[in-house]
């Protein structure tokens, strides 16, 4: 990354982490911090997203600076790469999420803002969970599909339904989410996301809406108050994100994401996850790379947000 | 896929079969078919879409249902995977013609209605021919190429021309019959095309003129008589479909082609094909997924058909 | 595959089934039967193997004859590909175990034969306790990996112990348990082997006797009781099947492997498995084909049983 | 390529040449020129252009045909494929800057046209010093970054600055420079651009303004004098461009630029190149074959102002 | 490849030519030919050898010097690529065979020595006719497959017959012909072989006897007499070749065959082929460079026949 | 890695490093650190081994145990990974190989003995004169070339030539090394080997001794004073490790090199590298594998050697 005086370390040399910040043990102190979540037993297709977090930290080049935004996340927050979350089990889903909670619990008493890589989109919940039980926060929830489905071949926990666990568990407020890109033939598995009130706003209807119009909706719902940002790159066609366990025809563009994402500067951005990328379909790393350019511009609302208001 | 109760079967698991649809020994007693037809021989450059059904077949998660069109094609319909269409050669291109012809016939008075993966382009001219020869239909031929050129190198059964012989053959009615997508070098060979009153909508145009105006356009060609729908994957960019043998710059998206695809939905469609899938040059198999996604769209048009008119 | 008269059916055609043998909707009334196990919730580290029995299907040109044994083990058996275990879980590792054990009783009760395709090598334990639980058996066990080792992160299932399991639950009789190709760095967890008496031939010791003096170790351990063959491709040096979770370099070549299968011919198998086959890792597709020709290689020791002394 | 009478060579037959040009052994006497440029020492992460001429000469199927500006450039042009800049060192920078200056002085001598494939983009630097050192000329550069840094880790030849070394030279001038497609991370080193006058459209000014304001814009940078035109892959989109050394999230399309050069048509072009192809990263090889495109699209617009004024 | 004194040609850079030779039009007044046969119309399975001469053109760094055999026979002998057989037809086999027999009648006339890249090894029956109808040769065919079989799908000029064919148009001596490296499932349709008195040495045997013995057998059976070459690649193990299209578990190494050939060295060799390579199944390219130094390997003894004998 | 309890840490997670070791920010204090030395501006043909140590970081599961040597590495010794050799340039070759003397030397002051993972071999230079220079070492030298090559293309620090290097600054003791694995067509480039009294074994001799007498050949050479390993991947055949830029067919397979190795313990390794891993050629991984694996080997001989005599 680049240096005050413009020389910049080796893209591909030395001990890789997420975004090219440094280490730290812990969250204690920092304002945000990046996490990975290697995990994947909630998947109901392609596994692999465990070597996610693995991936995003090998991709070179991404960050520090967003010329959009006008901000070098990295070097304006006190940031860094913690690690992974620690498990006790590779085999047993539900001892994983709460493994998890326990964990974003810490990170949110700690104070620090995470931005975290997955793993399957089920960690989502227990994020949800450790950050915000008890005090239900908005999101902007980007994906092909809108994760409220029920119990599920005797699971509450598989990655098709933390959205349902994260509103259940009082950590989540529908009528404050927005679900962007929703497409393929689950369709009748998101009852729960109308019911509840969520807004949803299918892939065909983006492409009539235009970017514009969504990004008025997403900013209108979420409002003003602490929102969540979580981006499943099955919401890319799987042209620009082949790297995912359940990719769906017909998806976005990084173009049309990162013009979301970035109409939300300024807005209380309280943390946010990019998830689903499975590095083992990803024969060109294009996953990879734009799920970490995802985590970067997520990190750069943060440090707008810090820039504009405080944290 | 979905079962009633919501439970799916495992999108990994089983005999793998086209859309998962059930498994048939021909089309006698159904209302409409699956079917492969593993035949490369009429290539001019790159080969293996022999290996296209195949591909097709091992494809995870595309349907059952269809938002959009709110059907379930597999289940509205009786339908099945009746196999391949059997060869006496796979040396001599010609044969193979033969062969497929007698299939389609054979199809064609079972009454059912045919969804086909190819194999190379050059078996939708046999194929017209064994469904529609004597009583021409109209065709939305999607395409990088029109394929309407003459005998080349001494044969005229090469994919570059099944839409002529279709036409000589009188089993295509080119005033009735709509390309979209052409771009490439071989311009001056589709001059069959224009002097039989096909409408042409070249790559560049398309652009200019919008999906939507390209609908109106195939709505009127096609108008409301049968019509037959021919999908060469090679009409999408070949960053969406990188798996096939004839590859041109600047193509179609598939959020493009499902548009135009859905914009048909209760027209009568009497068969159609997804063709030139060649899964050697497919490494992240995006082009397996986006064939085996169109084959659903035509086959929940045949769905929609049947709901609102009958077959 | 080749049919009496010499003609062959497309290798590259038709729905595919394990060693393009028939389908069937059970074991009752085979003489053995083909199976898949697509379950992976056991492994340590690169997920995937649940993809193996498609991999294996796809795979083209493996059989029907043998040429060193003289058999056509799908022409002279009742065989066919019965599809894949049901599972009412893709999460749950545990219940997926005692899914595959009720599904092997099934087979035991048929009086079929299986060789079945995995799916990580936990499934192995729920095999053998299935078929063999009360009336422990021998077993020729092909891997880098002894996998006798014990509670794992909370849960005995994993893939690193099946043979620890089918010891514990009187499926397997050690003292006539032989594992070859043993290496790596879980020496220390493989103490059960040696405790209870299993023959260890490590990958170094395999280099050092040669293959003819490891065949008659093998001969001598199972002698002429009923014996179980698993083979993990692991066991292959990685250049030979790289598309496995817990590559191990220093392996054994196919040459060997068949050399040391075929020597068992004669013996009484009463089953077998080829497991670990994670064809996300196969780029060049080498795994799945040599996993499907081990397939063969093993069907065909059950058909030269049934020539030699009936099953 | 098509031949007079319709019939084509091989597209994978014969002994490769950029665009299936016929061979020279040097430009004098030709209007046109096609060079390979082999060398990337410049290049500052992801190695590997300096196999990009081999793979736009193994591409097949680009042209010869352009039928949007109607017209056959390899037929139109006295132009040929002379092989590579001959390098008398694969390791020293500087001396092969020297090197490709000095051949490209000898094809400006000769007269001819060149159209580059390169190889990292700092050999823009030595090209254009060696076409118009003295006599700056105007230039389109699309591209993922501006180039116009100054001295980098001890070297000014890096393939971030060429711009910034052509205007030094008095080879570029940049108040008829127009760069088109900037975005990524290294935004504050291109003061040069702003600070010396040329017009700079980032990505997302691109997607805001269109595709034909974009053009109105380039058509008024350059003028009707002469002009170059440099594109560096880069400039597309990872999903379609995914085999190049630094990939830049949210780019442009193929048919974006297509329409951009395409109109271009009749102006004074008096060279072009395009770079930064890496086909160790180019799994579908999509960007050798959206490079060759390009490459042909360029030597059109030669063709194109021949027509319309001469050379 | 390496000039006099010792500097070095790019391995990269340039035209690329079967081995680095130069180019000439055609055979005549030459001592040897490098040629492509780019056809693969009689594959029974995979295709895609048509792009075999190319990808062997493209490898890199094989030769010029023979370091075992002390020769650099691009230098000692007058030798070229001369391109690609002409084919009128790409869907055509047995025109396509009768161009190949008519091109290699002039090669044969011209007197040079060809040594050719398939393509698939159907080539290999029109070349033997071209060259030696009615002077029947000898041959080593080193091979997975004996590919002595009859008529099969209405054509005698599939891939698994051309010694058959050779034979029997008096263009090849059975009983001077072995057959080395023999496998798979197809061993009752090579009657033919064993009925004329070839010798055919199987894989499992090779392992037996060990490399010596075959070569040993190889010098018996071609004793003195001008004798052929040629290897399938589909000989190696795919461990070492899966770019090919009937690949055979088990197979020989890179170092058994380079030892065989080597051992033919002095004797009157009078062509040779390396065939069935398909590079779209060659995702590590090492199937092109095997097949590479193996036409390195080949022209190496044409160039110490001919520093010992004269040709 | 297995923990003491038997646990083992995520292979697939948290920050990699190389063996999985701990990290330090330099060698002081340390018996042996792990150092990644990302530089390829010495290769002559295929690029890309800079990224060699992010490679090797990112493999799972080597070590820690060695069961044939009967260590733990990493847990016997006081080892770290210090990351990468900070370089000022990368694209100055002479600039980056004082930058690698400089940090060697500062190693050597350490005291610690490195364990290096290239970039390409010409680091094994400045490596040696860092180390030794003064008090030249013996070598076990396993590469396909000899890399004893003098001034190539006005450099002398391309990876061709560092054994000469070496010799030259009185580095290395020509007569206490041995080069195993030698072939490939740059035999007279070696000269120097011979000359100054080096032992090489080429392949085809390694293959003729066997294993066991090149092993005592080593012994013998290198004695009992400190030598150096230096293990070049493309030692080994391309079957096992393509992931390189200059393969040689018929190399040594990882069986054999790790009896090599491994016969080495005990005697007074004072340092070793594993170079010319190019990741982006290794589409299986498995050279990233075989070389991490060589590094726990070559790591195990340290460790040994500390158990029996100290460091
Ligand atoms: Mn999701
Ligand atoms: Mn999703
Ligand atoms: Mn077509
Ligand atoms: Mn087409
Ligand atoms: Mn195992
Ligand atoms: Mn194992
Ligand atoms: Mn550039
Ligand atoms: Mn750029
Ligand atoms: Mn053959
Ligand atoms: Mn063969
Ligand atoms: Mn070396
Ligand atoms: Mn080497």
């Amino acid at each position: 990354q680049f240096r005050p005086d413009g020389s910049r370390t080796l893209p591909y040399g030395g001990i890789p982490t997420l975004l090219d910040a440094p280490q730290a043990p812990g969250p204690e102190g920092l304002e945000a911090v990046l996490v990975g979540v290697p995990m994947d037993l909630g998947v109901t297709n392609r596994n692999g997203a465990r070597f996610g977090p693995r991936a995003v930290r090998a991709q070179e080049r991404v960050g520090p600076y967003n010329h959009v935004l006008d901000t070098v996340p990295t070097a304006e927050l006190d940031v860094a790469d913690i690690g992974d979350v620690p498990f006790r089990s590779r085999f047993d889903l539900a001892m994983c999420h709460a493994d998890i909670e326990t964990f974003y619990r810490r990170i949110r008493d700690s104070g620090a803002i995470p931005v975290s890589v997955g793993g399957d989109h089920s960690i989502t919940g227990p994020i949800l969970k450790g950050l915000a039980e008890g005090a239900p926060v908005g999101c902007v929830h980007i994906d092909a599909h809108a994760d409220t489905s029920g119990n599920y071949e005797h699971s509450k926990f598989h990655h098709g339904g933390p959205f349902r666990q994260a509103v259940l568990n009082n950590a989540l407020d529908p009528e404050r989410t927005i679900q962007i890109g929703i497409r393929g033939s689950a369709e009748y598995l998101w009852e729960f996301s109308y019911d509840t009130g969520m807004t949803v706003i299918h892939a065909e209807e983006f492409a009539e809406m235009g970017v514009k119009a969504v990004l008025e909706a997403a900013q209108r719902v979420v409002g003003d108050a602490p929102f969540y940002i979580s981006l499943d790159v099955d919401a890319f066609d799987p042209a620009y994100a082949p790297g995912t366990g359940t990719p769906e025809v017909g998806g976005l563009t990084p173009r049309e994401v990162q013009a979301l994402l970035r109409g939300l500067a300024g807005l209380p951005v309280m943390g946010g996850d990019v998830v689903e990328i499975a590095p083992q379909y990803d024969a060109t790393s294009n996953t990879a790379h734009v799920g970490t350019q995802m985590v970067h511009e997520i990190l750069s609302l943060v440090a707008v947000r810090k820039r504009e208001t405080g944290l």
